[in-house]
C-alpha cells in the first residue's frame, strides 16, 4: 500500500511577479501560445553533468493547478487585484502541452530539460514552482549520481532527512537520490509516498538510555529480530565489536542473527578493519558493516579506494543539501510568444530563441558520443531527448512506480564517456549549437 | 487575514530508526522521563554567530504530534512492527515540558537552543522532524542576518522561492529571514501563512511578450498604479532607463508615479550609477533603484561600500540556500534519563551532559559580554537564554504575530560585540563552560 498524496501546494507558493504579470497579460488580452523551456545555464564548478529529475511532481503540479476559496479571498482582501482578474484566475486551468526529457536522464547546460507552450498566463504563473521542483530533485539526482558512481556498486541509503531545508526537500531527496541508483532511505514518508525503500535501526541515544551497551543491544534484537543493526561507535568501538561477538551464541540460541554493526565516527576506514577482524575472529563473518558520520564525495572516495570493510555506505547531509553545489544556476526562459521566436540579451544571461529539442548520439559501443541543440523542425540524427509528456493539460501516461523508473535508468550513468564517468575533473562532453539555431538567434537579434 | 494552517506534516516525516527505537523502549518499559538538548555542535567556517530560529514550527509540531489511520496502517502492513506497539502508536501524544531560546536570540556552538523533557519514547521520535526544523530556520536566519548587517540599514528582499529546497524551505526561508531583519519576500504563501511583506512586479518574459519594450512598461503601469517598478536589463539597461524617463510624463498625467526600476543583471554598481544619472536628469529623482541578480555576501559588501545608488537589495539563492553554509553540525542529544546524566563520547562528537542553561552578561554599553553554559540548578549571574516555553504538551503562550517577534529582536545584532556585528572574519565570542558542569562530565566518565 502506499501513502495518499500529499495535499497539493497551495498555487499561492509563487513570486508576487507571477500573479501582477498576469493581471497585464489578461487586461491587454495577451493570451496567444507562449513557449517557455527549462534549461540550466552553466554547471556548478564541482559537477560535469546532471541527472533529470522532478518530472513526475512539475506534472501533477500542472494538473492539479488551481486557486482554492481561500485563495481567492486572500488575494481580494489584499487589495492588489481586480475582481475581474481575481474571478480569471478562478476559472484558471492548465491546457497546454509539455515535453521533456524522461527522469534520469543525462543531460547538459543549454539542453531545455522541459519545454511548456500553452496561452502566455498558464505557461508564466507555473515559473517558480516549477523551478522549485525540478531544480531541487536534478540538484539531488546529481548530487547522488557522482555518489553512485564513487561507490562503485556498494549500497548508498540516504540518511539526510534531519538537515534537509524542511520537510518537502526530505522526502524529495530521498526520491531523487533512489531515483539515481541509491538503495533506500532512512525516510519512512518517502517510503510511504513514494515507494522508496526504508531502513534504520537505532541512534547513539538509544544505547545510552541503557545503564548497559550489551543490554541496549539484546533489548533491539529481541524487538526486531529480522532487522539487528547494532550502533557501536556510542563510547568505544571495538569494545562494542567484542561485545557483539559475545551476544551473538546468546541470540542465536533464540533464533536471532545479528545482520550488521554501523559505524558513526572516527576514522572509518580503521574502525572498519579492527571491527571485521574482531567480527570475523568471533565466527560472523556474515554480519556486514554500515558506515556513517559525515561521509561526503571525498571521504567516500577515500574508503572504496583504501579497499575499508565497508558493505553500506549512509549519507545524509552531504547528500540532501548538495552541500558542495545547493544550487544550479537554472531558468525557465520565454523562447517564443504567439508565434514570435524571443531572446533575452540581459549581459552574461542570454538565451536561444525559439522550441528546441536535444539529439543525441551514441557510439557503437553504447557510449554517449554528442549531443546537439537545434530547433524543433531541424530534424537531426540520434535520439530526441524531449518526449512528449503532456497534452492539453493532461498527461499522456499515468505516472510509473518510482522503482520502474528508476530500473528503466540503471544503465543511464554507465553510457556516459569515461571522464564524466570516473569523475574526472574538468571532464566535458561535446555539445554542438545547430546552424539552424544559431541563424535563428542572429535573425531575432536583427528583429527579423 | 491569514491563510488557514498548511495541513500538519505526516508523523511519517521522520527517521526508521525513531520507531524501531520506540518499540523497543515500549517493550521494555522503557518509559522514565528523558532530558534531550538541540544544540550545534560547531560553526561553519564562515559563520562567527548563530540567530535561532524554527521554534514556532517546532512547537506547533509537538502540540498537534499524532499518528492518523492510514499512517498506522501503513505502518500495519509493513510488517515490521507490533500490532501492540502500533496500537500504543494511535494513543501517542507529547505531554512534556520544552525550554528554549526565543526565536530571534544570537547564539553559539554547545549552547543548548531548546531541551525537551518528556517520557523517552516521546522524547526520542520527535528528533528528527525537530532537528529538521530548527536546523533549517536557524541556517536561514544566520545568514540573512549577516546580510542584514551587510546592508547597513538599507532594505533587503527574499527573491529566492524558485532555487530553495522544496516548498516548505521557500516559505520558512522567507519566514527566517523576515525574523532576521528582512523587509519582505516575493514568496506570496509567506504572506498568507506568515503576514511577511510580499514584493514583486515583472520577469523579462513580460517584456519579451511584448513588441515593445516601452508598451511593456505601459501596460504594467496601467495594470498596477500603485505598485510601477520597471525591469530595464531584459534588452540594453541605459536604454530602457531612457525610455523610462520618456515614459513618466505621459503616465504623469493619467495620474500614475513611476516608483522604482529593478537592475538584474552586468556590473549593478556600474548600471545603478549610469541609471540614476539617466533618472535624475529627467526628474525622477524620486526613482527608486532594486537591484538583483546572484548577489551574495560579496557583491553586497561591495555595491554598499561603492557606495552604489541602490535603493533596495533583492537576494534569492545565496539567501534560501544559504549556499556558503547550507548545514550546520548540530544535534539533538540524550542528556538525561531517568535521573542518571548520559553523555555521548563517539570520537570528535562527545556532549555534556545533564539539563543545562546559558547565561549572558551584558556590559554597560549594553553589549553582550560572554556566556556560560552551566547546569540547571546551577545559578550565574546574566540573564537565562533558556525559557519555558511548553508546559506538558502545551504551549505557555499562544504564537505571536511573526512582526512582533521581529520587533522585539530588532536590536539583538546590534548588541553583538563589533567584530561581530562587523562581520570579521574569525571574530570569536568568550564562552566559558562552568565548573559544575565540567565536574558533572568528570563524573559521569568516572560512571558515577
Amino acid at each position: 500500500m502506499t501513502a495518499p498524496p500529499p495535499p497539493p501546494q497551495s498555487v499561492l507558493l509563487t513570486d508576487l511577479y507571477q500573479l501582477t504579470m498576469l493581471q497585464t497579460y489578461v487586461e491587454q488580452g495577451m493570451e496567444e501560445l507562449a513557449v517557455f523551456e527549462f534549461f540550466v545555464r552553466k554547471l556548478p564548478p564541482s559537477r560535469s553533468f546532471l541527472l533529470s529529475a522532478g518530472l513526475e511532481q512539475a506534472l501533477e503540479y500542472l494538473e492539479t493547478l488551481r486557486f482554492s476559496d481561500w485563495e481567492l479571498d486572500w488575494l481580494t482582501a489584499g487589495g492588489r487585484f481586480s475582481t475581474s482578474f481575481v474571478d480569471y484566475l478562478a476559472r484558471l486551468r492548465f491546457t497546454g502541452d509539455v515535453h521533456a526529457m524522461p527522469e534520469g536522464t543525462v543531460f547538459f547546460p543549454n539542453e531545455p530539460a522541459l519545454r511548456v507552450i500553452a496561452p502566455l498566463p498558464q505557461a508564466q504563473l507555473m515559473e517558480t514552482r516549477l523551478i522549485n521542483l525540478l531544480h531541487f530533485q536534478t540538484v539531488i539526482a546529481s548530487k547522488a549520481a557522482r555518489l553512485v558512481l564513487l561507490a562503485q556498486g556498494k549500497p548508498l541509503i540516504d540518511f539526510g532527512l534531519r538537515r534537509a531545508h524542511g520537510a518537502e526537500a526530505g522526502t524529495l531527496a530521498a526520491r531523487a537520490s533512489y531515483l539515481a541508483g541509491f538503495a533506500g532511505t532512512a525516510t519512512v514518508l518517502a517510503g510511504a509516498q513514494f515507494g522508496v525503500p526504508v531502513y534504520g535501526t537505532m541512534a547513539h541515544s538509544f544505547v545510552q538510555a541503557h545503564t548497559d551497551e550489551s543490554d541496549a543491544f539484546e533489548h533491539f534484537a529481541q524487538s526486531h529480530p529480522d532487522n539487528v543493526v547494532l550502533l557501536l561507535d556510542t563510547y568505544d568501538t571495538e569494545a562494542a565489536a567484542e561485545k557483539v561477538v559475545a551476544l551473538a551464541p546468546r541470540l542465536k540460541q533464540r533464533g536471532i542473527t545479528i545482520q550488521g554493526v554501523r559505524l558513526d565516527s572516527g576514522d572509518l576506514a580503521d574502525h572498519a578493519r579492527k571491527v571485521r577482524r574482531i567480527l570475523d575472529s568471533g565466527g560472523l563473518t556474515h554480519v556486514r558493516i554500515v558506515a556513517s558520520g559525515s561521509i561526503d564525495e571525498a571521504a567516500l572516495r577515500r574508503l572504496v579506494e583504501a579497499k575499508a570493510p565497508i558493505d553500506t555506505f549512509a549519507v545524509g547531509t552531504h547528500l540532501t543539501t548538495s552541500s558542495d553545489a545547493p544550487y544550479m544556476d537554472c531558468a525557465y526562459k520565454l523562447q517564443e510568444y504567439a508565434g514570435r521566436p524571443c531572446r533575452k540579451r540581459s549581459e552574461g544571461k542570454a538565451t536561444w530563441p525559439g522550441r528546441k529539442q536535444v539529439y543525441r548520439r551514441h557510439g557503437s559501443d553504447g557510449r554517449m558520443a554528442g549531443d546537439v541543440i537545434t530547433l524543433e523542425s531541424d530534424l537531426q540524427e540520434g535520439t530526441a531527448l524531449l518526449q512528449p509528456v503532456m497534452r492539453a493539460g493532461k498527461r499522456l501516461t499515468s505516472p510509473r512506480p518510482l522503482a520502474d523508473v528508476r530500473a528503466a535508468n540503471a544503465d543511464e550513468l554507465s553510457r556516459m564517456p569515461e571522464p564524466l564517468r570516473t569523475l574526472r575533473e574538468g571532464a566535458s562532453y561535446p555539445i554542438r549549437v545547430s546552424q539552424a539555431l544559431q541563424d535563428l538567434a542572429g535573425s531575432v537579434d536583427r528583429g527579423g
